[in-house]
């Protein structure tokens, strides 16, 4: 009993939305939910989010709509009003609540795709597509992950700095489905005892890690942290956890830079981290074979700054 | 009850295969078969195959096959044995016969995801993740824009020519789910009023469409016609039709070249085409404002050597 307590805790929670159900239906994640036409499942065609509910509070709740809203602009697909995420979000946490407790940790994806083929799903266009919310525990390893010192390869992106400019078809600032690269990255990174990777420019500008922002920290003359972290002139995904973090450290009056950065920039920072919102800061020990030095509490300052950016977060309503 | 009929006849069938049924199961496509958490359509992280089947013979199966197989080992997910994609394309033709008589063609796309995150559909690598076949009926409009001359855009790819050597993390030559910036490609040039996209790297060699494979003809100086394709060194995909173009121009005497070719070799090619699977050949006419000689003799005898490739042509079973 006790074991199917927890299992029945730990299963993760649908919630569908569509133009009958505008406040969302819930599914079972176990049981087929697509149709193989789908074009999200047949060619990678769609958008999707993943955000932090803590304590059933929804973390940066407007700037993860904000920038899903971007990529479905950027990918052209019709896209549910805001109010509608909202609920199907607040409809999964409360089937949570009645199923036995809230976890204390829920990561929440948002997924949104062009639908099936020759087929929309609504004549109206904010309805057109395929749309759910996932909510899945926060599992323990990936909590005591948090925070934990990583070594990351630096590897080659394959565009130069100037590729998103000048073409706008290769979609570089929408966060799509069509992840392949990141995994495969992931996976040669894995394969060279390595923990996470950051991509650069074939002309030699770090970009992005495959799921998190790259954040630097240096002193100024006048003894003040400054963070650092990619321009985004490149095509790269702007950072909500790095937005929530320049915001609080601005506050603080901490100095903020967006630049281009070479590695050697990077490997020349007093301290680097990959930012994201569910694994939070990982600060990085080693690029390829050069150490860098990590620093504990401005970890847990980063972490702090990420908790207490409560104008960025979606107020749990009860 | 004639439109009923038609319906049926023009419907979709799918098949899954997995470790309990190496055979192939039908499905109905038009019912949920994917969870929300298949890797698929998480991520766009598996890879597809599309082949045609005229009067019951399957073309060039036994070259799709490699070439999905290829794309397996570069992404390194779990392909069950080519006897099972037989047999499940065959479990597919049946049911069509069965239903009401096997349309005259049929467009069959075989997929393979990694599957469920976390959870292997078998311990067996070869059936750890999620594979099935689609066969949908060639729609008449379809057959009927086979051989019609198009208008293509040249769009920058990003890449310069060296990228899929240099970064195989990128695995530019595997056909994977990840197809949104190919999709994208289409929707920006028929917004400036073209058909079609062909890619060139940012370095100036033309590469391939979204979709379709290259193939330019000119006349060598010994009044034979020369067939030429751009080189796979760039990390395109190896296309199986202008492969069996290949082979039965070489038996009739033609040249073949596979080469570097820039925007303006194209240019000044006497007659240049898109090839595929489904869509067969399309003469092009215009290359963005450039117009082209379209030759229909020409363009007839392509259809005729993928007709006519018999080798490669895996016969119908009965």
């Amino acid at each position: 009993m006790a074991e199917r307590f927890e299992e029945d805790a730990l299963r993760a929670v649908g919630v569908r939305i569509d133009a009958e159900h505008p406040k969302g239906i819930i599914f079972d994640p176990h049981q087929p939910q697509l149709r193989v036409t789908d074009l999200g499942a047949v060619r990678g065609d769609g958008i999707f989010e993943t955000m932090l509910v803590v304590s059933g509070g929804v973390r940066k709740f407007a700037p993860h709509l904000d920038r899903l809203r971007r990529s479905a602009e950027i990918i052209e697909i019709g896209l549910p009003p805001e109010e509608s995420w909202r609920a199907a979000v607040e409809l999964g946490l409360e089937e949570f609540r009645t199923r036995r407790g809230l976890p204390e940790e829920i990561s929440v994806r948002l997924t949104a795709t062009r639908g099936v083929d020759g087929e929309p799903a609504s004549e109206d266009p904010r309805w057109s597509g395929t749309y759910w919310v996932l909510l899945t525990p926060v599992s323990e390893s990936m909590q005591a992950a948090r925070g934990k010192p990583i070594s990351v390869m630096l590897l080659d992106r394959g565009y130069d700095s100037t590729a998103s400019a000048r073409a706008p078809w290769l979609m570089l600032s929408a966060k799509t489905l069509s992840y392949a690269v990141n995994m495969a990255a992931y996976r040669w990174a894995a394969k060279h005892g390595h923990d996470d990777v950051v991509f650069h420019t074939s002309d030699g500008q770090v970009l992005e890690a495959p799921t998190s922002t790259l954040l630097m920290l240096s002193h100024a003359e006048d003894g003040r942290p400054q963070l650092t972290t990619p321009t985004l002139r490149t095509g790269i995904l702007p950072g909500t956890s790095q937005g929530a973090i320049f915001a609080a450290a601005q506050r603080k009056g901490w100095g903020l830079r967006y630049g281009p950065i070479t590695p050697e920039q990077l490997r020349s920072a007093e301290h680097a981290w990959l930012i994201s919102s569910v694994r939070l800061a990982s600060p990085i020990r080693q690029i390829d074979e050069a150490q860098m030095q990590v620093s504990e509490s401005y970890t847990q300052q980063l972490m702090e700054f990420l908790a207490e950016d409560l104008a960025l977060t979606y107020p749990r309503e009860v």
